[in-house]
């Protein structure tokens, strides 16, 4: 049987592969852009992606393909209908990453919040210690404790979110679709609502066709001066060009660890955004805690054993 | 009633300071040197001070001088027995930065732990989009949940830090001096066992003659490489040479809110550290969340006033 990884690196170099090779013969590509995929597919009886696409066309030269083992949570790399009817099965591993993407959550919302880069350059480059002053309050915070926190995609992630700023003391509420599901313990809104009154907004949600394209200028625009916006579901949940205009012109903060192209492409508008305090960007790695990059190889060499 | 404040700017520019002029004539100082300070208190009944260190021959010469409102929690900037002596009230403000400080601390920790700053300049200067490749998990980073927090000084400040590291599924230890107070729900370690066993170490307790250089190099080279330390304390308490040479030669990660010298001297050897990503400061801003600086400017007030 042979087993071929197709992003073997993007597990990183501190992780154990060695599982894989007791199941079959394991074919290792560090990476491998879109065209490579089906030369690559062809002989495979078990492919393994993180983040690799897999195009129909390539699904249909892989005679041998019996399982596309996704060492990931989301799934929208390939097309599920078409792997049904193919009889292609698809294993993914929901949840591995809560709470490394809970983290990195609450790692960029601090960075944007309390500027700490700011403060540090200053003090690294002496300014500080020439400015006789004790104090430099030039970048004003606010504080978690009693803001609106609303959050977009109330799965595992979202939840321990929710979790997590509700410990810090904010006030949660999350987007409800009309006719959606609740969320017991906290308020649900529509997403008017949740933009015109929160401080802090995070989107955790998967990419479908009702979240893409959910966020546009229309809800950026009623985020109020100083409010921050997280992605850390998907890129094409969010409009980028219409994020970059809101940054500069309308002065809200940013965090981005998924984009519409990944990596990032070398004309996107983020690129050129005016103030680049009010933007941080990390090349999707909140899912990439140690612990939960172990834990999603081990599962994806579960999944395919079973 | 003459009312002198020797630090105005601190509180920043955005707080209201007028509830003073309802309680006498008031002075304002933006900043004071020590040097400056004997002069200004000589015609007050009462001084207002934030980070003003006021010596004992200032204060014999302040021969009208009433009470010494500390716009801060720490009193560690006038000599409260000798104050005692003189006749001359002290009032603080306790607990008013208790989730300023709480999340400044979280901010600290976020920015060492992901490098955030690292991965946002690889972004922005387009290298991820040259690079053509999705992954960059150059800077590995651990999950806090199941990770060992160890905490020096369990007052509101630690105690919620502790709540906090709990919620992000912490394992939470704390310094016990022998025949000291236990605090509960959380176990209790010597400074060895702490620094032997801890991922993060987060220092919150007040300057005294117990925790003056309390941690030197002897506790420093017990921390694991990649381990974490945070002051958010006081500056006497750590070593800075000692954290410098730990930083650089042990693998270990600082971040330092408070400093043995506010601003830092111009020749700290902390300005040359070699790994400046392994070490991240900023200028004694913990407490400045806007709504704890108007809290302590206002709780100030309410002081004189009864």
């Amino acid at each position: 049987m042979i087993i071929t990884l197709l992003d073997a690196e993007s597990y990183g170099e501190d992780i154990d592969l060695s599982g894989f090779e007791d199941l079959g013969d394991v074919q290792y590509y560090p990476q491998t852009t879109p065209g490579e995929a089906g030369e690559r597919i062809e002989k495979a009886d078990i492919v393994v992606i993180n983040n690799v696409p897999l195009s129909n066309e390539q699904l249909d030269n892989a005679e041998h393909l019996k399982l596309i083992a996704i060492a990931a949570t989301g799934m929208d790399n390939v097309d599920l209908d078409y792997c049904r009817k193919k009889g292609i099965a698809i294993r993914n591993v929901p949840a591995y990453a809560t709470d490394s993407v809970a983290q990195h959550t609450f790692a960029m919302l601090f960075q944007l919040l309390e500027q700490t880069s700011y403060y540090d350059h200053y003090i690294k480059t002496g300014e500080w210690s020439r400015s006789g002053n004790p104090t430099n309050l030039s970048r004003v915070f606010f504080q978690l404790s009693g803001s609106r926190w609303g959050i977009i995609g109330m799965g595992n992630i979202g939840r321990r979110v929710a979790e997590l700023a509700a410990a810090f003391g904010c006030d949660v509420v999350y987007y409800k679709r009309e006719g959606g599901k609740s969320v017991s313990g906290y308020e649900g809104l529509s997403l008017e609502e949740l933009f015109k009154s929160s401080r802090i907004v995070s989107i955790h949600a998967p990419l479908t066709d009702s979240t893409y394209n959910l966020i546009t200028a229309q809800q950026l625009l009623l985020l109020q001066q100083g409010a921050i916006i997280l992605n850390l579901g998907r890129g094409g949940i969010l409009d980028e060009n219409a994020l970059v205009d809101a940054i500069d012109n309308h002065g809200i903060f940013a965090g981005l660890d998924v984009f519409s192209s990944e990596p990032l492409l070398p004309d996107s508008p983020l690129l050129r955004v005016k103030h680049k305090d009010h933007l941080l960007m990390t090349p999707h790695i909140g899912f990439a805690a140690k612990e939960a990059r172990q834990a999603v190889v081990d599962r994806t060499i579960e999944n395919i054993r079973n």
